[in-house]
């Protein structure tokens, strides 16, 4: 089968053998797969991962042990648990120590004609979402992890920082809970797409003096990290969704005598996230840049990591 | 009037006037006053803080515009706030942008024989409370600041980073939550200390694998931090209860990665303080390693510095 292939490094196109599902497995034909920052990262060595990329996809089930399963529409959760331990047990499968992590840890990934996905770890897709859609089944739940850490209220004043495709989402699922939203980030086109949705969009040299409750900080660089730290009111809450290369150095001080409180943020919850797309509530349409034909994964990859680029699609269905 | 005064960052004993007491305000004479590890920073030059410093102290009203209060065993919350801000009006003085705070912050402390504190700030000492006690009730109410700001569940494991006078009285604090509890410090007599009070104490270089949900970092050192983010399991809480003099570098993927929340943590509520004290659950005795007579505050400044050393407390009756 078509896969691209990470090793030493760099990525290519290569033909693997189809994956062969194990009894807990189901084997799923890849229809679409979005390339996330996390993929590029990856090939940059993060994680030291070697084999398939991809965990944002939305494919169809093509063997399964229960032969119902056999053509539903799918996506995947991506964090596999070993199912035993005191973490799997409390239901936080990706925070298992032995966890596999699709396309990212010990796991081959969804950029390829098949990708095997445990059964338990199926999510079906509804009609009323699309393949277009779906594929931001996992960016969408991530964003949500923020709401299921956190509790945003109404009358807060949030402020996102980065208005990368992360940020974007972001805004779109914080301004689900009727706070006042801001985000703050450089590149017109993308504060002119949060004003549309009603966010109020801030260049970042113009952020001011405003004080928030939260800030959620999704810029992926570290001064994106101070400029996030100096906008909260004392007792804030800053929200880390960026990891960043290399070390992060910053004067503590202020957030112990401003007692602010730092959350680091990962993946989230699939449920939710797929029922608020299938609501419309999220414009992913606006947030895609570009859908490659499988055979221009490489050219796709390139373009996905031009600065400013939003979401890049993969479509394997050609 | 003696006083302790500090400036150009040295200390020396000083005669200076006695301070009036404004309408709102009330003149209180010190019985007795505790050296903080504050105090010691302020001397490095920490805040810029030029005048009386002493923040931990008891004492007897001498002058107030309602006479009931003279005479009345009292010690005095330390952040003096407008009272007029959005942090004041939320209860929140301690966080008031323009606050002075007592000794450290634009306000004169209580290293003196009299010092002035807002009719509003004054708290009542119990009789079943002793001055020896009395002067641990500000650092007792910033342990108790901890269980404000996060809850900790009788069923959690909780580490305590730090066995110095701040971590010992932390350990006392969290111990009555019924968490199980370990204190991971360097100092034999003071993890013995802790041991006598049913807490488990580890040496640092003995802390191992075990995972925490709660780790409180109060060692004061950024290798304090880095064992104390070691600890914990994933989404578990670290609380920052230390200052670092310089900037703090660590790797912050783990943070993301793992989830972990991380809390600055300050000053406390009085209230609770004092009521646990007066129900002698704390054991403040132990902690104190010496009282210097106040003609002594110079050799007893001196004792407080060397490491090791926990409170040293100043007796201004002698």
């Amino acid at each position: 089968m078509r896969s691209v292939f990470l090793s030493n490094g760099s990525i290519k196109q290569l033909d693997i053998p189809k994956p062969v599902a194990s009894k807990a497995e189901t084997l799923v034909k890849v229809t679409m797969a979005g390339i996330c920052n996390t993929d590029l990262e990856l090939v940059k060595g993060y994680m030291g991962f070697e084999g398939v990329p991809g965990h944002e996809f939305v494919g169809v089930v093509a063997e399964a042990q229960d032969s119902n399963l056999v053509g539903r529409r799918v996506c995947g959760e991506i964090n596999f648990g070993c199912g035993d331990c005191d973490e799997c047990l409390k239901g936080l499968q990706r925070h298992c120590p032995s966890r596999t992590v699709l396309g990212i840890l010990n796991q081959n990934g969804a950029f390829a004609d098949f990708v095997t996905i445990p059964e338990t770890k199926l999510r079906f897709v509804p009609d009323s979402v699309t393949d277009r859609q779906a594929v931001f089944v996992e960016p969408v739940a991530a964003a949500m992890e923020i709401l299921e850490q956190v509790h945003v209220e109404p009358n807060q004043q949030v402020a996102v920082v980065g208005d990368g495709k992360l940020g974007l989402l972001i805004c779109q699922v914080l301004k689900l809970t009727g706070c006042e939203l801001c985000l703050i980030g450089k590149h017109a086109r993308k504060l002119e797409m949060a004003e549309n949705w009603g966010v109020r969009a801030l260049h970042k040299d113009l952020a001011g003096q405003q004080q928030f409750d939260l800030v959620v900080e999704a810029s992926g660089s570290p001064s994106g990290f101070e400029t996030a730290l100096a906008l909260l009111r004392p007792r804030g809450t800053l929200v880390l969704k960026s990891t960043y290369a290399g070390n992060l150095e910053f004067d503590a001080a202020p957030i112990v005598i401003n007692e602010i409180t730092l959350v680091g943020s990962r993946c989230g919850p699939f449920k939710p996230a797929i029922r608020t797309l299938s609501e419309n509530r999220i414009d992913t349409e606006a947030l895609i840049d570009g859908v490659f034909p499988f055979s221009e994964a490489l050219p796709a990859f390139e373009r996905a990591a031009q600065p400013g680029t939003l979401k890049i699609v993969l479509d394997l269905n050609v």
